[in-house]
């Protein structure tokens, strides 16, 4: 398998002047103030030009939950037991965690993935199994060397690309659950962007100060057993998790199939920023639904330049943000399909 | 009708302490972080509590745009002509505003209130008609005395009640349309707060920088004109509008029948500020859609005391932003009504 990885996917174009000013035009004739709007409308043109067209269809959107269990959680990084990375798993398939019940409320389909959960599922019509051979229950403990090989590191990446090509519609919606990675997330924004651990290490599911602490100084010792992990692809391998792979090869995927990629909060962001620091045009395919409560997001999202529709101070994960904000880009597709023109609608333009 | 006009209408109690603690122990023991789903938990208590109800429910939510013309247009203080509040009336019964939009995404019933529009509509399903005797066209230029009279302004406020009391439902969303009305809305700012006229004049429609030097004069001569209107019934009769005072009747009504009130912009929130100037606590009853682009109504959100869902640069009115927000409304319903718990999920509960 590793022979022929491609570190990267083909990306359509998606600058197309031509179509930008025909949505443009499209917009700024509708019975309203120039831009008044907002957000909605540059949203409404982002993905006009994802999908180029000019009438954008949000069809079949897919929320992903990517779990996976972190070795470092052995470590006391995280205020929850890793055996709650299973159990979640079990309560998304029954319907009841917040992704749940959100996907339900917007009718988005949900898959969960097991990228490398400690434990066994039976089969569920909603679980895809995509443990990697000798990381199956999760990564090794980062805080001691590299949480995974690079070849289990490029299998995770190519089976999140293959999920991706099995699922239909043409929007991904990004979600996880792993205890620990936050921690993950954290030691990538470090290694990534040159931030402090204080700058990108935050509370996860609540750690208390004395919790905090601890597991920055864990993170210290991650950074410093990984030393030579700097490339992007080297450093997911060191520092990153299994979901957080796997999510870059879906992000890959999706992008370079034209879909739209509606990302969630701190761990998603991660492996975005993967995916964007190989490719940096994927995140003119990528919608930021929030900005999470969780240390480092915010400044994250300021990094890459970025900015979230929402800010509810969540900080959940699981996908609850970008289920919240779909909504919203449902809203700024109906705005540009459905509204009126001034012509149209016969209201007087704007006096001199 | 003047003799027996009420200032205020009583309001239930929203702080039963026996409740609150019942909803945010339910909340907390949701298989989440403690407080990891941020505003829609506070969001939840708080509609909880505006019900009187451990469940609360959400029901045929009532989109009202109360439209009407303002004589300080004739001043030049907006980029659209004044006919643009009949016209925009006619595009809302076609279906083909922004508002109608959005109201069809979520199922929101949309009323259009004609509280003064300077025209003469057909008959429409849609369409209530309250105009007030002598005002039926609109105000009269603030900028030269009182806008309206006390009497009218009280019938206004009368109609407003009554009609909240005709529609069903629990749930009041406010919107608005009258070309004027940011004039009108930051005269009420000034008057009200105490705020200069530079903090509270926007560009409304869309005025260039010479033309927002040009309404801030016209409205300090509205100031000057009204030296006396300082207590809030005098202030929005002299300085106010036919929608606006409608919307203080309508959001009296909304709080003291036990109805959820979401706000909108600038404009509603020049309503809901006259109102809560009478009886404080007819803030508890209500949810702040948006953070408006308009000048003031960010700085006039915090003088209240009040934080916005959502921030996404609209400055539309209609009550877009208040259909916008609408969804995370009923996330935050299903949250606690579908969640499992701790137990119910078998899910670890947090290490010591």
């Amino acid at each position: 398998m590793d022979t022929d990885f491609r570190i990267t996917l083909p990306l359509p174009a998606i600058d197309d002047p031509e179509l930008r000013q025909r949505v443009q035009a499209a917009l700024d004739a509708k019975t309203k103030p120039l831009g008044a709007l907002g957000r909605l409308e540059s949203l409404a043109l982002q993905i006009a030009l994802v999908q180029d067209a000019q009438h954008p269809v949000l069809r079949e959107p897919q929320l992903v939950v990517f779990a996976a269990d972190h070795g470092i959680a052995v470590r006391g990084v995280s205020a929850f037991p890793p055996e709650v990375t299973r159990q979640m798993v079990l309560n998304f398939l029954a319907g009841g965690a917040a992704v749940s019940v959100l996907a339900r409320q917007h009718r988005l389909s949900l898959t969960v993935v097991d990228c490398g959960v400690a434990a066994d599922f039976e089969p569920h019509p909603m679980l895809v199994s995509m443990k990697v051979a000798g990381a199956g229950y999760g990564t090794a403990d980062a805080s001691r060397g590299p949480a995974l090989s690079d070849p289990q590191c490029r299998t995770a990446i190519e089976q999140g690309r293959r999920l991706v090509d099995t699922l239909p519609g043409n929007v991904l919606l990004l979600g996880e659950m792993g205890i620990g990675n936050t921690s993950a997330a954290a030691l990538l924004m470090a290694r990534l962007t040159g931030e402090s651990l204080e700058a990108c290490t935050g509370r996860g599911t609540g750690l208390d100060d004395a919790g905090l602490l601890a597991k920055r100084e864990v993170l210290a010792q991650a950074l410093a057993a990984n030393p030579a992990a700097s490339a992007p692809l080297q450093a997911l391998a060191a520092l990153g998790g299994l979901e957080i792979a796997t999510m870059v090869g879906a992000v890959q995927q999706a992008a370079s199939a034209g879909r739209l990629i509606v990302v969630d909060g701190f761990v998603t962001t991660a492996a975005v920023a993967v995916a964007a620091a190989l490719q940096p045009e994927i995140l003119g395919r990528c919608v930021f639904a929030h900005r999470s409560r969780e240390t480092g997001h915010a400044r994250w999202l300021q990094l890459l330049g970025v900015r979230p529709l929402l800010d509810l101070d969540l900080r959940l994960g699981e996908g609850s943000g970008a289920a919240l904000a779909w909504p919203l880009l449902e809203s700024a597709c109906r705005v540009l399909a459905e509204m009126a023109s001034f012509e149209s609608a016969g209201v007087s333009q704007r006096g001199a």
